[in-house]
């Protein structure tokens, strides 16, 4: 500690009584005879790389989750498993690559209100285990893993639901003449969206200008109930995914204009998450995530987000598509102020979760994710070495190490077509992490290795249904 | 503070002996009864604004800048006054853009070996004016603002100078043929830099693998003599200009390669400046500033810098080129952890500095700097509303608010010509940080009021000789 900020905190702590200062302690104390974890996952929809000041937004404030990585990890090499929203919300929940689920398609990205499929009920959720690990569990939020009642939260292991079940830009009712317009000035009634309570539609449409408040009331009355129950809570926002709306409070507060009012309004919710757990003393006994689905929708200008320093976005297994903006909080386990350089991936929230629960991740399956504790902890180096890039059921790309193959590619949106590359386009994203400079024509024997871990990888999937691709008529 | 911050807090302090405790305090009620703060530049060479891990970049680590940003204050809105070297650096060290000194040119756009002028003997300089205070001063480092005796920086203001004279890659003498590969694997011997104390050259070519170390080292000294008198530090490091070299002791450190190992020695260099402030029991009494003079050389590829999400880099007039990675220091005065989305300037930073100092901004001409402290402090709004972009003499675009007006346009690099536009291209800053969505069509009355800007602006230019384009021969 320097000299001038311990003279900083000397005042500060001069300035508190004794015995307030004991009783922290004492608290702090009780709190850490836990053993059992409560583990939060804050998910936000279609946030960028780029998009919290902690990493490098010029114009959105974001002092709760500046603070939280201030307090816990920083992760800058962090995956989820898809570029889009149904199989990157798959792969949290299941550990797996949407491939192993049948949670990703070819010919439809993502689920939709006339989709008859969702998540098998042979998949082993992040909720089914921590409730068999004694959990009490709550999903909050967009779902997006079938609407229909077999495939909601409620029987996905979650002992309730609050949220919309899908995105918040389906249901569309405006009129189609209307084109972008009903983004630029969205209105809640240009959408029929249910808000669901459990298994009933209790508002449509969901009154989105106080969606994330209201998740974060529903979240905080969560954590406040029986404590003997260790927990796990399961947050993810609607937002930033277009239409965007925010709470009157934090209308027109932003520099970043509609985007940075809800950036700063879902900032604002997980400074409610982290007060509530200190409030409730639980702070050194709860891992909190914060990640995303997928990176920014480029194609609505400002109201779509930023990848920072990454190619692309959301749809494209360009970085910017699947290397998310992510934070772990750990008061006390977690080394403050740590940025990890570690590969990373919403997969890994799977596996790590359940093992500091003391549950079971399956052993009958492949499960894809590793345990990050070592990471969390700093105790030992990071045992994720390699990502596998899908769009849809075609293997895109690999990375291994700093190596990035891609084997096919395409922008995320657009007509152009899919392009195979033999050899790979061959990246060095620690070098260059924008992917600006192919090198493969340097590394040949990287490409060979990447070529053969793809092979590997290949031949540990085995076929399964899509989900996305059943109609709504065969229920 | 937090619950849990505050008992990691206090487990550091119970294990503090009562009388270090007391013995920190007084040294610094000490150090706070000094009026004239010291003043530190720390000024690194071709940065991006996406090359700190506290502004985004994930492989490169900057420990002490971050820590050096949560201590201090980020600035995400702060430009240099030049999207190259020699006419930023005179920006910043005259407070006036570089038009008005003739340190610019439309057919050069820098100093070279062969130049014959340079910063003219009219110009007040920030050394000059701080020395007229009472500070001591010194220069350490890269210059570029003439080298002939009359320009150098003891001619200057400056009591001492250490440094090398120019560019880290002029005065090549490495084969033609070779190419850009000397930049791949760059050698001391391809370039015969010199390396001056005061107006001697005491070495030739520079041995730059040590020179940022070295220079770290003459600016402790400096820091660490005479403490009867303020002091001004002027700290321009060569690096991350091509061709890069780091010390042994940073090679093959960083993930980023060696542009990250460059980074991460300039990291530790701003570590031990820091340091010694605090040893020395000056860092309540000494403002610290860390930026750059441009954004990143993007045609050297991995070799050169990020500008994380922002358009293009050096050279151009697109916010790459010019909005520099800005921190700001000063225990005790400016609020630790602040994010200051303020507009600001290295142009500030001279006016800023003379203030503080007590000292005498000129009042005989135009100073376009204006007096930060109000930000520093958050005791007022930011006085800066307005930033002129120029490349060479040509006005190119000017920003006011949060509106930018690109009158002409052009690549950093390449034989595109310059493209007017009129009606100027328009970004909205804060909303598309990036300059992507011209929304001219939408707001004829901002295009208005930024070329009536633009126009008051040039009124107050008033035409003089260009130093660039003076050869060596009329010395």
């Amino acid at each position: 500690m320097t000299r001038s900020a311990l003279s900083r905190r000397m005042n500060l702590i001069f300035s508190f009584p004794l015995f307030t200062l004991l009783a922290a302690f004492m608290h702090i104390n009780a709190a850490h005879a836990e053993s059992k974890p409560n583990v939060v996952v804050i998910y936000a929809d279609d946030l960028g790389y780029g998009d919290l000041a902690c990493f490098g937004h010029p114009t959105i404030k974001t002092p709760h989750l500046d603070q939280m990585a201030e307090e816990g990890m920083k992760f800058t090499q962090f995956y989820s498993a898809a570029p889009v929203c149904t199989p990157s919300r798959a792969a949290l929940l299941t550990g797996r690559y949407p491939i192993r689920s049948g949670m990703c398609s070819d010919k439809r990205r993502v689920l939709f209100p006339d989709s008859g499929g969702g998540i098998p009920a042979s998949e082993v959720t992040l909720a089914e285990a921590m409730k068999s690990a004694g959990y009490r569990t709550a999903c909050v939020g967009k779902w997006h893993l079938g609407h229909l009642p077999q495939f909601l939260p409620t029987s996905n292991g979650f002992d309730s639901y609050f949220g919309i079940p899908y995105s918040n830009d389906m249901d569309r009712v405006a009129d189609r003449k209307m084109g972008r317009k009903i983004f630029l000035d969205p209105k809640v009634k240009y959408w029929n969206v249910p808000l669901m309570r459990d298994t009933d539609i209790v508002e449509q449409p969901a009154d989105q200008t106080t969606i994330t408040k209201r998740y974060t009331e529903e979240a905080i009355k969560f954590i406040k109930q029986d404590q003997k129950q260790p927990f796990f809570l399961y947050l993810a926002h609607n937002m930033p995914h277009v239409p965007l709306f925010r709470s009157p409070a934090f209308a027109d507060k932003s520099l970043r204009g509609l985007y940075g009012d809800v950036i700063e309004e879902i900032d604002w919710s997980v400074g409610q998450v982290l007060q509530t757990l200190r409030d409730e003393g639980l702070d050194q006994n709860t891992i909190v995530w914060f990640s995303s689905d997928n990176g920014p929708w480029l194609i609505f200008d400002a109201q779509g987000g930023s990848a920072g320093l990454l190619r692309d976005g959301k749809g494209s297994t360009w970085e910017g598509g699947m290397r998310e903006p992510t934070l772990a909080w750990w008061p006390g386990h977690i080394p403050a102020g740590t940025v990890s350089q570690e590969q990373g991936s919403t997969m890994d929230i799977y596996t790590t979760s359940i093992k500091l629960a003391g549950g079971a991740v399956p052993t009958d399956r492949v499960v894809d994710g590793v345990d990050l504790t070592p990471v969390l902890t700093q105790s030992g180096p990071g045992p994720r070495d390699e990502m596998v890039y899908y769009r849809g059921t075609k293997l895109m790309a690999i990375r291994k190490g700093p190596w990035k193959a891609h084997f096919i590619t395409k922008p995320a949106y657009g007509r152009e077509p899919f392009k195979e590359h033999d050899p790979p386009v061959l990246y060095h994203l620690e070098h260059d992490p924008s992917e600006k400079y192919d090198v493969a024509k340097d590394h040949p024997e990287v490409i060979k290795e990447l070529k053969a871990a793809a092979e590997k990888h290949r031949k540990t999937v085995k076929p399964v249904p899509s989900q996305l691709e059943i109609p709504l008529t065969q229920k």
